[in-house]
């Protein structure tokens, strides 16, 4: 189980931010330490869509010693340029790679997220078990709270839901016989047409790199099937 | 040149938060269509970070038919579960994917952000050339526009900046030979302390397992190294 823990924030509104966050991408348990006041008609509601609904109001207040105690604890900071010689916040994963690491992990998880301004603390960083830094600009690398958190989630989604709303693109792209069957078709369209030989495979070559490379649907293959009759009729006359 | 087209947003936090995710990801160039009134007082100036220097300010107010005619556009859309016979929003690509192809091409990029609540119109969507959605819950795939701007610009991060904040961690791994001398004086300790020799190789595979895979840093090793000397006198006594 993956929690996520928001330490002393200061703004009601990026509270909101993170449940939402956390709903779309399929995260339920949210923790808070010394949280701001959170008013059902104030910015937390206001920010959280339909987490308001569940994550939200289900989120439970803890000190920050019970979520060291009971998980294995993970916190996300925004400053770096840090290098081997410091150790507070070195060695750290980017979101990708903590990713991964959880993947082969079964523990209870808290991923804890920091103060608006100063992030976590040096003491509390000491206390935890492992250090992830989102990558970003150099000229500016400091995230807001609510966006870190935003792209830590997305990133971990994969730990936390079964399935995206997306649909499953590899079995949407048209089965290759029916691709194949389009290629033939093609050539044999070039042939009727008189192309000149000489670039006919060149050509060809084009083709299938090009509709390949784009993954082509049934719909698509069909319309261009579609295609290359009304160009067969249109040459038979 | 990748730019960032905000189209007829509502809400001027939200403009705010994307400005402020462009100067964190390395854009600079903010367009804007139908742009709510943006005050220096207000939210899009509170939520841009530093953003409110350059980015905010330099936003230019813009048609979307200028965009269409002068950009190769990718439109985001949070609405889902779209299948391969709707053809306004299919093919399209996860951010992760679009990351990819556009890596490959030398063009003006226009990203295409959408409404709060409708996001971009299916008449807007027929117009531009590339459909882009991000993999969410099922259960609530609709993400908050500045949060869905945010993902968008982390994850072409490496088409806008050189260099992020975060030290190359690939050369701060401490070099394999130090590493390894670190499991022969390991082994050798195993063997001063009369560690089962029925049990050491297979020990000495588990540390430097685990070592291993926790890619140490140089100040680790030697951290290391000094643990086993201290060892090491302890047993001449």
């Amino acid at each position: 189980m993956i929690s996520v823990v928001v330490v002393d924030a200061e703004t009601p509104g990026n509270v909101g931010t993170i449940a939402r966050a956390m709903k779309n991408f399929g995260f339920a348990d949210l923790k808070l330490v010394d949280p701001p006041e959170l008013d059902r008609d104030g910015e937390a509601y206001g920010f959280a869509g339909q987490a308001r609904e569940d994550v939200l109001p289900d989120a439970e207040v803890v000190t920050f010693e019970e979520i060291v105690e009971r998980f294995y604890t993970v916190g996300f900071t925004a400053t770096t340029n840090e290098d081997a010689r410091k150790h507070v916040r070195f060695p750290f994963a980017t979101p990708e790679e903590l990713a991964e690491e959880l993947a082969g992990v079964e523990t209870d998880v808290a991923l804890l997220f920091g103060r608006e301004r100063i992030g976590l603390t040096n003491d509390e960083l000491a206390r935890i078990d492992r250090v992830c830094a989102i990558p970003a600009s150099a000229d500016y690398p400091v995230l807001n709270l609510g966006q870190a958190a935003t792209i830590a989630l997305y990133e971990l989604r994969g730990l936390a839901m079964a399935d995206s709303q997306l649909p499953d693109v590899e079995r949407e792209r048209a089965n290759e016989s029916e691709i194949e069957r389009f290629y033939e078709r093609f050539d044999a369209t070039l042939g009727s047409l008189e192309y000149p030989e000489g670039k006919r495979s060149k050509t060809m070559r084009l083709v299938r790199r090009l509709v390949g490379r784009a993954h082509p649907t049934t719909r698509e293959i069909t319309t261009l099937h579609g295609v290359l009759r009304a160009i067969e009729r249109a040459t038979r006359k």
